[in-house]
């Protein structure tokens, strides 16, 4: 894993533009902000002329299906466009998927119509997208008896892209090759948005090279061995207390401490 | 009080659907994960068929007519009716209705067409929905002469709900009676989103229990206990450190400790 | 600087009505409550009734371009237009209009229309609306050779009225005298949503004075000095605490504190 990449995307500082659901934006924002990336929050809420002088100059579009402000699916999908023409990479976050057929279709559509370079989710949203067995529960991931890495791998086949499913030990595949990592924290899920901050982290990585495999799994290692390390220093009990940490820590984090917390294979 | 319902709702772990403010939103989220039940937030933004999908697997629906993020009352109109349709329990929080006539309008045109099961709000919403004489100040409550508690139960039963009047002293009356809880903290006020965190905290408890004056009294007697003991920990002038310890606290605190330190009759 | 504007402030406790972008807009409101005004932040969602309800009730409207909450340019315009009905002062935050030439040129449409009272940007913002060469890095400053007083001037004389530029040094001008404020950390800039939260202390002030000059100043010290002080009791890797306690001393910061650390000329 190319842990190097940190140092190379703080002396870049590229802009991350981010689709985000409104509920954890400030926190994507300020995550993005602390890694060393440049954040561009316009919701999907954007005109096209802007949403078209934002994709010109950003490095990447983070695209997050939670809640956006609109049934605007017509405005994503314009922006989308526009990522593709300008050869921008995008990471989708296919929020609560497996919670609503209808919002599982207006996703599908998406991916039908523009290629992206990752889809970030937990396991009940990557396994609703793959159309494998599995029961969500609203946000959270549930259960299924299918085996996860299959599932990944099925998705990242299906949708020609690397996918990243996140959870205790987080899947990071291509569809061929599987990397996993192990930190983690129960942090984490007490947290609402700690998923859509690794997306959007995973975006800010998507904009300094061009092998998003490898950039995802940077992304998602730096990210859960932070977590995994600030856990360490709240309680179990405290998850305002672990999101300010977490976001304080993203900002001084560096390659040595990872290279010493890390565990993946 | 049946505090031991705080147990029941951590078991059953039920989604709490909830159209939500854009600008409390995330506390939301955080506080109804820590005590317990499952958010699911898409802010009345959702198409119809994501509002039916969600509506179907929640087991309460919050109502929260502070920011929505659009003129969108038709489609809240709709989402409340696929509550009653499910026989979903809706808890409606009509913040600041006392400050704009054209807004209490638009929250009695809600009312006349769906009946909800709890009103939550602040003495000067409730004044003005239940038509008393009261001077609201802008989201804050404001003064009047008229008695607080005959004003709750005014509103209850020309409502037939559940009516959580919300301050200093917080009174929940079914119509007839009247229950009040007494502990308190000027720190509720300081910070922004404290009465939408109760209002979707009294969503949580009537997911679990079809007795909504019970699960009203439950979740105002957690909340404020909850409350003053975080304020106990903080300074007067640190709502910021207020808010996150109370999100914190609220994913451990128990019925033992709720109920040494609640004061109510 | 007429620092004793803020105790007036806390007496006169004035409606302080935002159209804020969603991704900051808790902070805006909990850093309103703390310094002493009352937030409404209907994010320009609200129908044409409840935002002229709101208008005649408020002391004054800040309108933040950042991220609304939709393409709803008209509706702003029909907000801006009744504040200038009810001679309520507008403070406009024309959040990265140097980033992208559609924003830009929504922003310069609402300015042509109505008069404002403050418009507060950094280097880049103010740079772009002034017409002057500047090279904005999205929500960043970015850089450019010509020089931040004059250009803050240019635009002050533009379009009549008092011009912020917060930075490093903080500009503040009428078009013929200028002000500097010396107070700083780079905290500000690692937080998200730092400059928000100016123009609306700004807003809260020009809701108690006619002399919006002197208004702008005082915010603006005020807010870089609190800013100064809280950064010394964090470390400089501590965005998320440094947010929370700026808001937390808000709160209390007075007069004699504030004369006592505070460098301009």
């Amino acid at each position: 894993m190319k842990l190097a990449l940190l140092d190379e995307l703080r002396e870049k500082n590229p802009i991350a533009y981010n689709i985000s659901n409104f509920v954890t934006v400030q926190d994507l924002c300020n995550a993005v902000n602390a890694i060393g990336a440049s954040p561009a929050a316009a919701g999907g809420a954007e005109e096209t002329g802007e949403a078209e002088d934002l994709t010109k100059i950003c490095s990447s579009l983070t695209v997050n299906l939670g809640a956006f402000v609109d049934p605007r699916i017509d405005n994503i999908d314009t922006i989308m466009g526009f990522a593709n023409q300008y050869q921008k990479p995008i990471i989708l976050d296919p929020v609560a998927v497996g919670a609503s057929p209808a919002r599982k279709k207006r996703a599908e559509a998406l991916l039908d119509r523009h290629p992206v370079a990752v889809i970030r989710g937990n396991a009940g949203e990557i396994a609703a997208l793959a159309g494998a067995d599995w029961q969500a529960k609203g946000i959270d991931a549930g259960e299924g008896s299918a085996d996860p890495v299959a599932i990944a791998k099925d998705l990242a086949n299906q949708r020609h892209c690397v996918v990243v499913e996140s959870g205790k030990t987080d899947i990071i595949t291509n569809g061929s090759v599987v990397v996993k990592v192990y930190n983690e924290t129960d942090l984490f899920k007490l947290h609402v948005g700690s998923g859509d901050m690794l997306s959007s982290i995973i975006g800010c990585f998507c904009g300094i090279t061009t092998d998003y495999f490898e950039a995802a799994q940077v992304a998602t290692g730096i990210f859960s061995t932070t977590g995994e390390l600030v856990a360490k220093t709240v309680k179990a009990t405290q998850p305002s207390a672990f999101a300010a940490s977490l976001i304080d820590d993203l900002s001084w984090i560096d390659v040595a401490t990872i290279e010493k917390q890390i565990r993946f294979d």
